[in-house]
C-alpha cells in the first residue's frame, strides 16, 4: 500500500532533485507576504530595491515573473523562483563587475563591455543608443533597467535567430509577425 | 521699448494660438501636485484610474508622457498635456463605444472592431493573440492596457512602414535595426 507523498527511500517530502536552497527558501518566504506559496509581480516589487534606493519598476518585475511563469498565472512558486533567482544573479554578477564604485549604475563603456561579456556584439553606435534609450539626460543605467534591457535583448535575439536560419544577420518579416514579436517580447 | 512677455495687442501672457482650454488647464492643475508647471509619469499615474478601479500601470503612464515629451525631459508642460489629452480622448471614445456595459474592459470581438475602426486590418488569429497577450487568463483588456496596446501598435506600424517602401507588408531588416526598433518603441 502506498500513500501519496510517501517516499520509502527518503521519507516524506519533495524528492532530492526538487530541493530548494535555504537561501532561496528564506528569500521567497520574505517576499511571499500573503503566505500563498506563490509570489506575484507586486510582492516581488516590494522586495527589490535598486542601487539608487528606488523600487524596481513595474516592467522589471512583470518581465522577471513572466520569464519563469510557465502556466502564465502571473505568479511563480518557490521552484520557479529559484530559477529566476539564479538567472538574475548571473546578470547581477556581470553588472556588479562593471559597477566598480558600487553606485548601482553603469555607464556607456561599461555597458558595452558587459553586453560583450554576455556574448553580444553590438556596434559602439548601438551601445550609445541603448544608454540613452531609457533617459537621454542620464548617461547611465540602473540595475533594474539593466535587467529589463537584458531580458528584452535576449527575447528579441531569440525571435530574430529563429527567423534567421542562415545566420546572416538579416531577415524578411511580415507585418503581423513583426508586430507579434514586438508585443509578445515587451509585455 | 519692449518688455519680454508683453504683447501690446493682447496684454501679458501667451499669444492666442497657444491658449489651452479651461478643462485641460483644470485637469493639469490637479495632476501637477508639486506646482512645478510640468507633470511627470508619477503625477499622471496618481490622477488616472481605469474602469476597474486600479491605477494606470507605470508602462501606460511612461508611454503617454513619452509621446509628447519633445525634449525627453521625462515631463510635459500644459501645452504638451493638451495634445496628450486630446489624443487619449480619441482612443477613449473609441474604447467606450465598444465597452457597451461600461465595465472598463472590452473583449475579443470588440477589440477587433475597435482596431478595425482605427484603420488596422488584423487577422482574427492576431486579435486572439492580442487579447491573450496581456493576461491569458482574462480574455478582455482594460482601458489602460488598450492605450498601451494602441501606442505600441502605432509606433511599430510607423517603424515598419518606413522600411516598407513598396507597401508590400514584408520587409528585410538587420539585427541591430530590428532590436533598435523593438527597444525604442517599448521603452
Amino acid at each position: 500500500m502506498a500513500y501519496q507523498g510517501y517516499n520509502p527511500y527518503g521519507g516524506y517530502g519533495q524528492p532530492q532533485q526538487n530541493q530548494v536552497s535555504p537561501e532561496v527558501q528564506n528569500f521567497f518566504a520574505q517576499v511571499d507576504k500573503d503566505r500563498s506559496g506563490k509570489i506575484n509581480s507586486q510582492e516581488l516589487q516590494q522586495a527589490l530595491i535598486n542601487g539608487k534606493g528606488q523600487q524596481f519598476s513595474d516592467q522589471a518585475c512583470n518581465l522577471m515573473i513572466s520569464m519563469f511563469d510557465a502556466d502564465r498565472s502571473g505568479t511563480i512558486d518557490v521552484y520557479e523562483f529559484e530559477k529566476l533567482f539564479n538567472y538574475i544573479n548571473q546578470w547581477l554578477s556581470c553588472f556588479k563587475a562593471y559597477d566598480r564604485d558600487s553606485s548601482g549604475a553603469i555607464e556607456e563603456a561599461e555597458l558595452g563591455q558587459a553586453l560583450s561579456q554576455m556574448g553580444f556584439r553590438f556596434s559602439p553606435q548601438f551601445v550609445t543608443f541603448l544608454i540613452g534609450n531609457n533617459d537621454p539626460n542620464r548617461r547611465e543605467i540602473a540595475v533594474d533597467q539593466f535587467i529589463v534591457l537584458c531580458i528584452k535583448i535576449q527575447r528579441f535575439t531569440d525571435a530574430f535567430r529563429q527567423r534567421d536560419q542562415q545566420q546572416q544577420g538579416i531577415i524578411s518579416i511580415g507585418f503581423e509577425d513583426f508586430l507579434g514579436i514586438a508585443l509578445a517580447c515587451t509585455n
